[in-house]
């Protein structure tokens, strides 16, 4: 009988979701062995609001801490595959939550955050969303907002940002940076996915990128085969290496279509009433937290060795949050 | 040569101030060997207000790392007193920071608060202040935002609160609450100050009672004498023991006389302009942070022993805060 100790099992985290929380989706997390979630708590919300979700989770943790716990740490991740539940991560997918004002940085970590895209997929008061005509790069408040952001430990992500802003943003922090749900451009070229310059500026300072498992970022949408997303990760191996990849499934689930309006028109726009826009159906072999072991075995199928494998599916997340939600220097 | 190690030393903490905060008054607060002071950071102020006078905390505790430091727990007051320096403690004077929210107790606990009134001079959704002609007590919304406080380790400060609705905290309350600046009304009979009823009642439930040194609460006002007011001291240690005393200047330095109509007028009142109010000069003995030694004399003067004047000058508070700022039921 050789048992394996939870610290040497993989460990399995994923770089982002946005599903309408549940209990049942909590129980398909553990069923999943996930152990790890980065998870939407911001599109446009601001500070108040924000913290009004925030509030709502703090709720969750303390209905279900069978299932879920705080993440702030990486301890906390081992923790929680420890005790066989998911340390839950709080990110914004937008600067909106911190409004105007540089000292809600610090704040919103002490709250918890410990992501923050400088754009989502508009201007913002930092830095340059995908659907802008031009990207005039990382703003005034941008630069200060980013060395803040590097001091306290909330890691700057662009996975909605546009190129330039992109390689600025990646050039300026003085900590690595991520995308946290993006693919490649050169597989699936859409302004969301990520150059080629993008990825090796990426790999080369230490970031990470989380392949995305939304539709309308792989080839063929709902379609496209799992071998196919996987060959498509091995070929952004051979760019940027396995040590600076993960998942960032941006799953999702169970979210009324409104939701998908609220994410591209918020407040800004009044276009949102008349947008048909509809979540698409997931892929048949990821529907939800208990496929990722479809997408481990996939991996496996198309190359990789049980360490690489390992290292895609959490390691490499594990460890890039060991050394970037703390503060700069170290605790 | 004998040295005394920190943990042997007597331990100086004011259970509050609200100072015009600068580098004069934290190095005031080293010179006085104070290792602890529970500061005031919201009078009328809603949550976004309050979430603003932390940020300036965050940066105050950023700029002077050699004189301050930011406490949330009895550890961080034995760390300051070891290094030289003083923790600050949040908290707040009235409710006005949680709004309406009761989820915006724990995020305020996160965020460093550790003493809420339940209400300032005025009626608030807790509780009655001391100024209203009727006190129906603990509110429903009181009632529930007690559970919390207790369960995330917020305590209840009474100070300004009015006779029944105190007697009631005390009572709702499964843990020891505070009144952390306030005196007998025996001595100097005012609605502010606190009744042998409330007196009671706190030292028998394990709570804490912080003498004031606010001339206004003084017998004499300004020109208290340290002699009546150590004597006051002693008569209030036959009533409550030894056990529950420790001292909450009240300390309100270098602030203009607009504060005080803000603290008495906030924006519910059209009367503030109008308002003559100013701060009352401090007694010669008790001027600013670096006389807190006399005080300790005068107590040794009217014949408290050594170990009695450290409890009252610090160790019961440092003893209180042990016990109430983690969650219920231990960490």
């Amino acid at each position: 009988m050789s048992e394996t100790s939870p610290a040497q099992r993989p460990v399995i985290i994923d770089g982002l979701q946005y599903c309408n929380w549940s209990e049942k989706i909590f129980r398909q997390m553990q069923e999943g062995g996930v152990s790890a979630v980065h998870v939407t708590i911001c599109y446009h919300e601001d500070f108040r609001e924000t913290v009004a979700n925030m509030a709502d989770w703090n709720r969750w943790f303390l209905d279900h801490q069978d299932l879920i716990l705080p993440g702030r740490s990486a301890d906390d991740v081992r923790a929680a595959q420890a005790s066989g539940r998911t340390a839950i991560f709080f990110g914004f997918q937008n600067c909106s939550a911190i409004e105007d004002d540089i000292g809600l940085v610090e704040i919103c970590h002490q709250l918890g955050a410990r992501f923050m895209q400088l754009s989502y997929n508009n201007q913002s008061l930092l830095a340059t969303g995908f659907c802008e005509p031009e990207d005039p790069g990382i703003t005034r408040m941008g630069r200060q907002v980013i060395r803040e952001m590097n001091r306290v430990g909330l890691v700057v992500d662009m996975s909605h940002s546009a190129e330039r802003s992109t390689l600025e943003a990646i050039e300026l922090s003085e900590r690595p940076i991520a995308v946290t749900h993006a693919n490649p451009s050169s597989w699936r070229p859409t302004a969301r996915n990520k150059s080629e310059d993008v990825l090796r500026a990426l790999a080369q300072s230490g970031g990470m990128l989380g392949f995305s498992l939304y539709p309308n970022h792989l080839v063929g949408g709902t379609d496209c085969s799992l071998e196919d997303f996987c060959q498509m990760v091995a070929r952004t191996a051979d760019l940027m290496g396995t040590d600076c990849l993960g998942i960032g499934s941006d799953l999702v689930q169970d979210q009324p279509d409104s939701v998908c309006r609220w994410m591209r028109h918020g407040r800004w726009s009044l276009e949102g009433a008349a947008d048909p826009a509809a979540f698409p159906p997931q892929p048949a072999w990821f529907r939800d937290n208990r496929d990722f072991g479809k997408i481990a075995g996939g991996l496996r199928q198309v190359g990789f060795d049980q360490s690489e494998v390992d290292k895609i599916m959490g390691r490499n997340w594990l460890d890039f949050f060991e050394r970037s939600f703390g503060p700069a220097g170290g605790a």
